[in-house]
Parts: structure tokens; C-alpha cells; sequence
């Protein structure tokens, strides 16, 4: 029986249990954090090896360059060869840079506006309006850059199989719309992966714009957690095959898979597109940090031990996402006031409560000790016009406290609930 | 005896004589490049045991953070501090960034581009003009820069105590001139180091523009070449006391001291500059790299640990620059037909020529195998109004190879002398 069909005695009678424990949660003084997707220490030991990587007398490269010293632009060839099997792409097209895939694409947007890209007519700063695609719920990083810039953003929904391509083919009949945001494969935070179908048809329609650009934040690639790969799309090829080539800015990088602040960041592309970002970096600096890409390139060895890494981190993370749905179904399933996702990889499980409560969810659990992401912001300007989506971040905390914070986090859910039923 | 105050029968017969020279050069089939201000392996190999650094069980920092991990915009608190002490300024106005200074360089004018900086009535993209004050001769990149972004660069002389600061008072009258580059320490490519005097007078000046700012890269601030250290002034400090606490952002970086390509930048300013700077770094991304930030402040252990690495590099570059002067004397010398610089620090030797024959030296060389950094790249837009000046970068090849192609060079000045008074 739902919390809908409860009469008023039986509601009255739920709703005082679930004051009591509520009461109780708080008298436990927690302090528990769900809101950051950061690997856990037991992760992060998976990559101990590094902190002694390349090793003295370690510094030439594949092409028999010193990677202590200045230059190189594209990044060595030891990991871009190494990264580019992973991937399945042409080594030639992959760059390799410094720790974080982030800062490229904030660079690519930031010196868009400033000059335009490759295929523009004008500098973006110079367009009347620029408009960008936001697929909800999503990145809140990736929507903070087109704030940042002044872009009006505009949501499609995420549909199964990926974001709502009719909606997204629509939108870019408008030349005012430049780019779009995705996450191709364990989405965050809806853990969903686009199909191949979304990938080609991405890929070949028609946009109005010739320097429209999707960012394809392709961060959770490997990151399963079940032991299965998915298959990663070129999309740059099918793009290139539908003549568009310029249309992907493909990123990707080892922060979920050695260390997180100090891991190696991919960018996958066109040639020129890649020519262009090169000639702008090459203003910018000199080359990214070899030294830490040579580590990562003997720490690896090849793209199974990729591979192998990340079933390491499968074997610590299932479990934690296992309790979290498991928790979720015992203490919310036959109420039906929320549903969640069970994602098969990524960093994060998307928890959709009563609508108009997401933001009273999240405020009952900081005041019983549990901080939990901010209602909203997987939508741009942390806005969430249904007030509905919750992210939960499993990966950080020990499963006892994780088991902690989401018995908590279901009893607000259920006084969120029992509190807009007006019992 | 000049070369000028020869008659013509002597100048004919030096003239054949440098032919003959020059001939004899080509016939060597030489390679040798003098155009980089790279470490060479030697130096290099000072900074070997950076590579297995923090070591494997060493990842936390000295404020029990997890250096692995995501987070911390500034930079650790243990290479800040032991940075600060090395600059001798306030640890809380210091970040610890990645690699590159230049990187931060860039993203401060392009960032002040597209937003204004937090002195600004509007961005720069919005003003009618930008102009931007350049010290010549001086360091390439930074013309580059404002060269990017479309900036009206505007010269002034290197007097023997740093930049002409009349000419400077004049300049910033202007409203329209928002900044200046400048390398206080040990100059790129003069070798010159700023006097305290002309350190107080560019922070006291007044300026028209309030966001007018002085970009203090201070990339050879320990750079000694005689194991002297120069004192290093605190701008900052300076320019706080003004009451223009915001007029420098100021730069330096281990990447000439620990490994060129993979070392720790730091920026430092006042408290609404940082603020602002992080401010957008934090949509930018989500810190910077802080396993090599504890790598190099284990590598250093204290801010003597830095002096004594840099009096081993004194040891390796002094016989270098010191054979280079050795040479032009020995060759030059009696003719009159070069000025040379002979630093006490940094990397460069700026090597004057006779008005108008700095390309046809640079063009020579190359013909005979002797790779030189192009004539006029140490003026905006790399235009040397009187085609004079050559930087000479010592630093890279070994003493056989330098000794080899100096003594090239000397040939390629003297027939470039003689061709110009037509013998």
C-alpha cells in the first residue's frame, strides 16, 4: 500500500513514527557527507604505485624525448597511444594534458568566446545571444561554465537511452546555439549510457550553427561497476563520416582511475579542431606535465591494465551502490515517494522524491548531520523547476557510515513526504 | 683598431679573411642549436629524485589532507609556506598552482578579457582599445600573449635598473593602458634585475586605470649565476602601502629549478586579486595538481633546500656563460662591432650587433648549422626597430658544442658587419 492510498488514521499514526525517527536521527548528531563523487581512500590506494612513478633514471619517452624537460604540446606518445586503445581512436587525434579534463573544456568555451573556434564566423562574445544544450538532470560543472559565460541555457530531458535527440534536433535548427553538454556513458547523475542510435544521430544531423560544438564529457568511459565495459562510440569517426567533423570535443581522463587531483586528461578530436586548441595552448604555455604522463603510462603498462584497475574499483564501489538501493527499498519501496536509479557504472545514484520536496529533503538531512548535494544542482542555475532530484554521491564515505547516512536520508525523504500531505 | 676605422685595403683583406672563416664553418656541416632557454640533462638530472616523489605512503598534507584526492584551489599549505618563505611574503596571499606560471599568466588577461578583472568598470573585450606597456627588449611570450588578445603593445626601454619609469609615468596617464609585462629578476633577455628604487616607483605610481596591472613574472628570482642571491622585493607589500593593494599579479615557478616541464607555478597578490582569480579557477576546475606540490616540498625540505639546488645549477651554467663572453671578447672584441650583456643571473645573454645586420647574423648561422632564436623576438610583434639584437640561450647544449657554435656565431657577426660596409 502507497503513502497515497494511507487513510487519514493511518497516516496520522506514519506520520508521527516518522517524526520519532526523525527526532532520533538527529539526536545521533551525525556528521556524515554524501555530496562529493570522490574516490574513496581504499580507491585512491589503487594508485600508490604513482607516488614513486616514473622512478629515477625513468625520463625518456617513446620518441626518446626528456619528459623532464619543456615542450610537447600534444602530450607524450607513451600515454596517447596507451589512452587511444582504451578508447579505440586514432592516437593521432587523442592530446594528452595535465590532470584535468575540466579545464580543457572550460579553455575551449573561454577562447571561443574570446576568438571563436575553428568554424566560426565571429567570436561568440560577438553573437547577439548564445544559446546551450543542457540534457537534465546533469553535470552541475558543465553548467557552471556556460553560466559563467553568459550562455542561456536550454534543458531537453534524459530520456533511457540518452537525451531526447527530436527535442535536441529542434533546438539546433537555431544558429544561436552553439554547443551542448553531454555525458555519453554512466551519465552523472543519472548513470545512464546513450546508445549507439543517440551517439549516430548526434553525430550526423544538421545543425544551424557551423562552429556548434558538443562537449562530450565521456568521464565515467571505464568506470563500471559491474565488471562489463560498455562499448565506447568514436563518435568523432561517425561525425566525420556524416561530414561534420568538427562537431565533438571528446574528453576523458584517469582522474576516477589513479589519482583524482593528479590523474591525466585526454582530448579527442578532429585534426582541426585539434589544431586549432594546439595554436591557443601554444600561447597559453609551453606543454603539459610529461613527467606525470610517463608515470601513468609505466603504472598501466597497456589498456587491459586500464581495465584491470577498474575492476579493482567495481569490487570497492558495488557494494557501496548495492547498500544504497538496498536501503532505498527497504525503507521506501512500498511507500512509493521516491524512485532511484541502480546504475551499472559511474559515480552516483539519481533519487527522484515527491515533487516540491527534493530541497526540504536535503535541508531535514543537514540538520540532522547529513550534508547531501544541494537540491537542483543537476540542473542549470541549480534550478530543478520540479523541486524533485536528489544526487547521492556513495563512493566517499566507509559502507557503515554510508549505511548510516542513507537509513538517515530515507527517513527525511518520508517526513518530506508526510509533511506535504499536510499529516 | 675598430673595424670602422680601418682603410680599405685592411678592410678587403679582413674581409676575404671572415669569408674564408665562414666558408671553413659551413664545411663542418654543423647542428647545433642556441635558441632555447632549456635546462640541459645535467641540470635536469638535479631534480632525478623529484621522480619517485612524494614516495609511495606519503600522500598527506601538512593539513592532514589527502593530496590524492579532488580539491584545494590554492595549492598546499606545505609548499606555500616554504615557497612564501623563499619570496619572503605572506604564505595566505601565495597559491601553489601546476607547472606553468605562463598558464596563470594567460588565463589572468584572458579572464580580464572576457569578465574585467575585479578593478574593472568592463571587460577588456568592451574597451575601444587595450594597451599594454612591453619592456624591450623582453620575454617573447608575453608579447604573445597581449598579442592574442588583440592589445596595442607599447615599448619602453631596459635601463640599467629595470624599465625606463619616466617614460612608464607618461604611458599610464592613459586610461586605456591596463597593463605591463615585466621580469624583475634577472631579465629575459637582458639579465637585468630591477632596483628597489624602481620597484617602489611602479607601485606608488598613479594610474588612469584602475585596473592597470603589472604582470610580475619573477621567473629567475633565485636564478643566480655567481651563487650571489638578490634580494627579492616585495611588490605586493609595496603596492599595498600605495594604497594600490591590487596593481601586481606576480608569478614565479620551480620549472628552472626542479624539472622544466613538470614543477610547481605560484602566483601571488593581494587578497581581492586572488579571490577573484579563484573565484573563476573554481569554475574552471577543481585544484591543481597536489601530488607534485608535496613531491617538490619533500624534494626541498625548506627554503634553503631551494637556495642549494640553484648554487648546483650556478655550478653548471656559470662556465657556460662565462665561455660565451669568453668567446665574443676573444673574437669580437678588439672590432667593436658587437655589445653584449654578462648577466649575473637567468638564462639569456643579449647579444647587440651592428644596426641592421641582426637577421643577415641570424640567416648566416643558419646557414652554417648554428640554430639561433630569430632576430627581433625579444620585441612585440617581433619587430626590433633597429634589427639589432640577438638572444643567445647558453644553457642546453654542452661546453664542446656551446664553445663550437659561439665561435660560429662570432664568424657570422663579423661577415655581417663587413657585408654591411660593403667589403
Amino acid at each position: 500500500m502507497t503513502l497515497l492510498d494511507f487513510d487519514s488514521d493511518r497516516l496520522a499514526q506514519f506520520s508521527a513514527q516518522v517524526r520519532a525517527d526523525y527526532e532520533e536521527l538527529k539526536a545521533k548528531n551525525l556528521k556524515l557527507d554524501l555530496t562529493r563523487g570522490k574516490p574513496s581512500s581504499e580507491q585512491l590506494d589503487f594508485g600508490e604505485s604513482l607516488l614513486a612513478l616514473p622512478g629515477e633514471g625513468d625520463h625518456i619517452d617513446a620518441d626518446g624525448q626528456d619528459v623532464r624537460n619543456y615542450g610537447n604540446l600534444k602530450g607524450i606518445r607513451d600515454i596517447r597511444e596507451l589512452w587511444a586503445e582504451v578508447l579505440g581512436v586514432n592516437p593521432e587525434n587523442l592530446l594528452a594534458g595535465d590532470a584535468s579534463s575540466l579545464n580543457i573544456m572550460f579553455d575551449l568555451v573561454s577562447w571561443s568566446y574570446a576568438s571563436g573556434n575553428n568554424d566560426s564566423e565571429r567570436a561568440w562574445k560577438d553573437e547577439e545571444k548564445v544559446r546551450w544544450i543542457c540534457p537534465v538532470p546533469g553535470y552541475d560543472r558543465h553548467f557552471t561554465i556556460s553560466e559563467h559565460f553568459g550562455f542561456e541555457m536550454v534543458t531537453v530531458p534524459m530520456l533511457e537511452d540518452g537525451p531526447d535527440v527530436a527535442a535536441i534536433k529542434e533546438l539546433v535548427k537555431d544558429p544561436q546555439v552553439k554547443g551542448m553538454w553531454a555525458v555519453p556513458t554512466f551519465g552523472n547523475p543519472t548513470g545512464i549510457t546513450f546508445s549507439e542510435e543517440v551517439c549516430r544521430e548526434l553525430a550526423t544531423m544538421e545543425t544551424a550553427a557551423p562552429d556548434f560544438r558538443i562537449v562530450w564529457d565521456n568521464a565515467y568511459a571505464v568506470h563500471t561497476l559491474t565488471g562489463e565495459f560498455p562499448p565506447i562510440h568514436d563518435v568523432v569517426a561517425f561525425a566525420e563520416e556524416a561530414g561534420n567533423p568538427n562537431r565533438f570535443w571528446a574528453m576523458s581522463s584517469t582522474s576516477k582511475i589513479t589519482l583524482a587531483g593528479a590523474g591525466v586528461s585526454f582530448f579527442h578530436s578532429s585534426k582541426a579542431n585539434l589544431d586549432w586548441y594546439l595554436k591557443i595552448a601554444g600561447v597559453r604555455g609551453i606543454g603539459p606535465n610529461k613527467v606525470n604522463q610517463l608515470a601513468h603510462a609505466r603504472y598501466f603498462g597497456n589498456a587491459e591494465g586500464v581495465r584491470a584497475v577498474m575492476r579493482k574499483h567495481a569490487g570497492s564501489l558495488a557494494p557501496k551502490f548495492a547498500r544504497v538501493v538496498e536501503i532505498m527499498e527497504d525503507r521506501l519501496g512500498e511507500y512509493e515517494v521516491a524512485r532511484w536509479t541502480e546504475p551499472e557504472g559511474g559515480y552516483f545514484i539519481s533519487l527522484d522524491v515527491i515533487d516540491g520536496t527534493a530541497s526540504r529533503v536535503v535541508e531535514l538531512a543537514k540538520e540532522a548531520g547529513i550534508a547531501l548535494t544541494g537540491a537542483g544542482s543537476s540542473f542549470p542555475l541549480k534550478d530543478d523547476p520540479n523541486n524533485r532530484n536528489i544526487r547521492l554521491a556513495p563512493s566517499l564515505p566507509p559502507v557503515e557510515e554510508l549505511e548510516v547516512a542513507m537509513d538517515g536520508v530515507a527517513t527525511c525523504v518520508l517526513l518530506a513526504a508526510v509533511e506535504k500531505l499536510g499529516a
